[in-house]
């Protein structure tokens, strides 16, 4: 299996640090090597990509060295499978969209952390894929190292899904889970997210519902067979978030928590009550999902919705799919 | 993708009746036809076995038809994929143990629901579907619908797997949790289990801890490497927890649940004390199931460990990767 990584940051040097240990994956990946690395300003192409050199290159220099662009290396690099994992915008898909589009259109598998392409235009990569016999795979656009897509696709196979409930942002579950349990205000908690990384410099992304809005409309699409955009999702952010309305919350035995749902009636995405005894009521930075099914009844699942070791997790098992389900590879 | 069920217990026709819904099925199975239905004392043959016709039959006469026995639909009908749903014997494991191992050597894959054979021969098995160029699937075997073989092998595809703690007997977490709610004694609760028919007559296999160990012995084999035996497991039951015991639990936050635990120091099975706040503090007949990862950390997961049509999901989620792997089906 060729594998080009198109994008370097955290998920991208988390994917090469895991695809460095070699003995461990190629039990789930069988033959493999990089053959391109790139990000916006640079890349390294060979028979096999010496991660490690990438990796401490990238460090040293905040870049990969000067060389050919994704589009250059996605014409004239022969690979299997491309891992598209660029920034995501979700007004406009690029750069990812391109990138997955020629990929799809040149006959190779993609993997994808990047959820603007998907938003963007999920039925129409999903038609080229199919129309080219190729997979496109996204496990970690949403819940990051939580099981979700294969989940629901593979697991509950032959199901038919009738809600999916979920807390799909970390940010705003831990901005919240501190407000319930330290009393103190929405902005002294995000302060101090911000300090340790765990909110962004621009936390509007998250906080205003975006993130978990975009993960909604991907979800819809790819798993429940709907066709919706961005702007069918209602959606309400967590800034105007009170302690006195986690107060008056606990008093009941209920937290504040954000919200994406889907069903056929419903997207949307804000906070809600949610009874400290469901097993929603999630704390830190974990993501959690309840899927309402009808013949697995309802299944529930936590994990990591992100980090970088996380994301590569989904990457991963994105690959090893296709690899199991490729007799070419 | 011709199939042959052997089993038409709850677990049989739960699958009798959702392949039934054709239109439904067949996204996941492509084409496919039943092309045998046996039970212990009868069987259904034909290019496409009428299932409704075998459903009636058996509920009003107790059995199928009598017919071909499954040794002789094994050697004489031609199949792709066989359900083995008949009854766990976990000391010899037939009658499965030869239907299986029958059906691989004859280039069959399997679907299986049934401990006992994997509990007896695992290794064995999975070395000859390995040899034959086939799929010895078992989804069914542990945790009902909540997804645990296929959520381990491949949405965790590339994780080391470190530790696996879970919920995996509903008839033991039903009386548990209604002890800890009503200040009941076991016995007056695991009466009213068997009239509402969650405990069997013979309650021992699950409230011993023997399901629960069964399943574990799966697990440690199937996705963690692991060889070990049913005698290896650590076993204790649930017989002689008290009311007391879980008033002076609950007075700590804690309350009590029969968890199932592997790790490479640890193989074991018995009553432990559980915080209130845990979210494997699940209520009623749920499973619950918590895997300890190095790369996408903690995955948690929550689901129904029984019932007919819950179970079933579990096998047509085996049958759609059976297909979804194999350019033949």
């Amino acid at each position: 299996m060729k594998i080009a990584i198109f994008g370097f940051g955290a998920v991208g040097r988390g994917v090469a640090k895991v695809l460095m240990d070699r003995e461990r994956m190629s039990r789930v990946l069988g033959d493999y090597s990089v053959v391109a690395v790139a990000d916006s300003r640079g890349s390294m192409v060979s028979d096999s990509v010496d991660l490690r050199k990438a990796l401490e290159f990238k460090e040293k220099t905040g870049r990969l060295p000067e060389g050919m662009s994704v589009e250059e290396i996605i014409e004239n690099v022969d690979f299997d499978v491309a891992l598209e994992l660029t920034p995501t915008n979700i007004e406009t898909g690029e750069p990812g969209l391109t990138h997955i589009k020629k990929c799809l259109e040149k006959g190779a598998h993609v993997v994808t952390s990047n959820k603007g392409p998907l938003v963007v235009a999920y039925r129409e990569l999903e038609r080229l894929a199919r129309k080219k016999g190729v997979r496109l795979m996204f496990e970690a656009t949403v819940g990051g190292a939580m099981p979700v897509i294969k989940l629901i696709r593979r697991n509950l196979a032959g199901n038919r899904i009738e809600s999916i409930k979920g807390i799909l942002n970390g940010t705003c579950n831990y901005i919240l889970s501190r407000m319930e349990r330290e009393k103190l205000s929405y902005r002294q908690i995000l302060a101090e997210a911000k300090e340790l990384g765990i909110a962004e410099a621009n936390e509007s992304y998250d906080v205003e519902g975006i993130d978990s809005a975009a993960k909604l409309v991907i979800l819809a699409n790819a798993v429940m067979g709907m066709d919706v955009k961005f702007e069918d999702v209602e959606v309400n952010g967590i800034t105007e978030i009170t302690p006195e309305a986690f107060e008056i919350a606990l008093e009941k035995g209920y937290t504040i928590r954000l919200i994406a749902e889907v069903s056929e009636s419903e997207l949307k995405v804000g906070p809600r009550l949610v009874s400290l005894n469901n097993p929603l009521c999630v704390h830190g930075t974990l993501n959690a999902m309840l899927i309402q099914t009808d013949l697995a009844g309802e299944v529930f699942v936590i994990g990591r919705g992100a980090g970088s070791v996380e994301t590569a997790s989904a990457v991963i098992s994105d690959l090893a799919d296709i690899r199991a389900c490729s007799d070419d590879l």
